[in-house]
């Protein structure tokens, strides 16, 4: 680029900012293979599978270029630490993949591994390495490898009719944040970094483990996950609408049952859902407090295929998702704004 | 998207595309997880630890629109694999991280993941899961994690003066692709291909791991690998110029020692590099026979710093890459051309 860009906040350069995260992150120092080797070395903790699971956020998509890059770090971690913490998994590693402009100031790369490393911290795993490519779109990959005992994976197909469904807390936490943000009903910087604020609950996924046939995170919303848990399960999930633990303010702004449920449903939630057998119900609610964390019981699985939204009068097949990415976009995050498509 | 854009080829749908990822993929079958779960599991064989790596192709950087998707797959699979080879690891699986615009045909996306899974195949692993975002520019990441023994990792950092240095394979195989690409010398598709043909040296990595000190992969090339190994290591590296095994062909194309250099120092090599104790050579180099391999003594380690190359009559310092990502850009492959700059 020309010596004129240089004028601005100084440009990252790949080899530079890698001496960097080798000299700033704990991996750096402790790790199996000194960081800025061709690869990380990870020890499996005796009797573990590794759980391995991918997430990226796109500029435009998951956040604006005004976005704090530290927050986006965080998400970046945490979105893919919540897949983990489905499978129950202990968090080991993060590898991030960073696309970004040349023109990217050094510190903006800094603080989104800054952000994820303090995540990870938090979560007991540590950014071990990454990738850094230029681009014309910023984006942040983040692959994480954690470790399960592998009788213990609870996967989406495992529910089975009798199973209590359960989930860790406040539905359509995704959908309101989007919801404030949408319509400017409070200041866009907080809005957005409201979007940005995922907790994993991989302390909870443990305590859950134990206990459940199936698991999965709500990522997509939990009317989406009930809907894919019962696919892969081949059963139906019956949802108790009066139940949900719906998230703080979501009543408040949303009065009709539609507009509720579109909020509720709309994605990003990041809580988990699991099937967990009527006996053992109260071993694992009781296991998740004591993780400090809260389960809620939201419904039972049956024989059947779907899920279903028990509204007090009516059944009614699960809303669909208003998060669809690759679907008809009925808004675009660009550059500055967020354009709306009627 | 308006409907007018379904006329050409059916589009991607992220949901759709992950239920065909499930169905065509041999770890669908065979996982201890169901492939769309939230994450894979992989059982870690006995004795060793896990090898992590990522990398990623960009859109304008490293493949064009009209490239073919199935060697953009081959070959971010590929890149991945050369780095876990590099430390004699046995590949076990691959997540794939693609970002994608929202009119990307699906058989676009399928060709890619196609060429993951051939190529992860090859070298005795398989594409286990992925993500896939919307995004402006596409993007191929790919995280490898594989198994090696925790005393073969042969970190950069483990060349001590002494050792040999021996290099797997053909130097400036990518630069020569690039240089044919840049001057038009064949035709442009067929150039193009050439410099997505990496073919990672994962079974040379194994047989070459329990003999060396250190080892690395040259995808920045020989000269930039031999800095950074003796940089890693605190050693000197001084290669012999005469010794190094040029890719077929750039002896003919560039006729000038400085021309040739340049070329066979570009970068995008992607074989292997390491530090050999003398008294193990002989032993190394008929392990890497065996794996159908063969390693080419081109210097030695000894003590000072820095890499150095022995032309004959000199002793100059190693060339820089032609490759700098992020450094002043020579040339931008941009949309349908390749622009040079001055």
């Amino acid at each position: 680029m020309p010596r004129t860009a240089r004028r601005g906040p100084r440009p990252i350069r790949e080899r530079e900012f890698h001496a960097w995260l080798a000299r700033v992150l704990p991996a750096g120092r402790r790790g199996l293979l000194p960081m800025g080797d061709d690869a990380a070395a990870l020890r499996p903790p005796r009797g573990t599978v590794a759980v391995v699971s991918t997430d990226s956020l796109v500029e435009g998509l998951h956040f604006l270029p005004g976005s704090p890059p530290r927050a986006i770090g965080h998400a970046a971690a945490a979105v893919s630490l919540s897949d983990v913490a489905a499978k129950g998994a202990v968090p080991g590693a993060i590898v991030l993949g960073l696309v970004l402009p040349p023109t990217t100031p050094r510190r903006w790369a800094q603080e989104v591994v800054r952000g994820a490393e303090a995540e990870a911290a938090r979560c007991g795993a540590h950014v071990v390495g990454g990738d850094t490519k230029p681009g014309a779109v910023r984006s942040v990959g983040s692959t994480v490898v954690g470790w399960a005992r592998p009788d213990r994976l609870a996967p989406r197909s495992g529910a089975r009719p009798g199973d209590r469904l359960v989930t860790t807390g406040s539905v359509g936490r995704g959908g309101l944040a989007f919801e404030r943000f949408r319509v400017g009903s409070r200041p866009r910087a907080r809005a957005l970094r409201e979007l940005l604020e995922v907790r994993p609950r991989v302390r909870e996924g443990r305590a859950l483990a134990p206990f459940a046939h199936a698991m999965m995170d709500t990522s997509d919303g939990l009317a989406e996950s009930c809907r894919l848990m019962a696919a892969a399960s081949r059963v139906r999930l019956e949802v108790e609408e009066a139940a949900l633990p719906l998230a703080a303010g979501l009543a408040a702004l949303a009065r009709s049952p539609d507009r509720r449920r579109a909020i509720a449903f709309f994605g990003g939630d990041y809580e988990l859902l699991a099937a967990v057998p009527a006996d053992r119900l109260d071993r694992a609610v009781r296991a998740v407090a004591r993780a400090g964390g809260r389960l809620h019981w939201i419904g039972t699985v049956a024989a059947g295929r779907g899920a279903m939204l028990r509204t007090g009068r009516h059944t009614i097949p699960m809303p669909a998702p208003g998060w669809d990415p690759f679907g008809r976009p009925r808004f675009v995050i660009c550059r500055s704004r967020a354009r709306q498509f009627p």
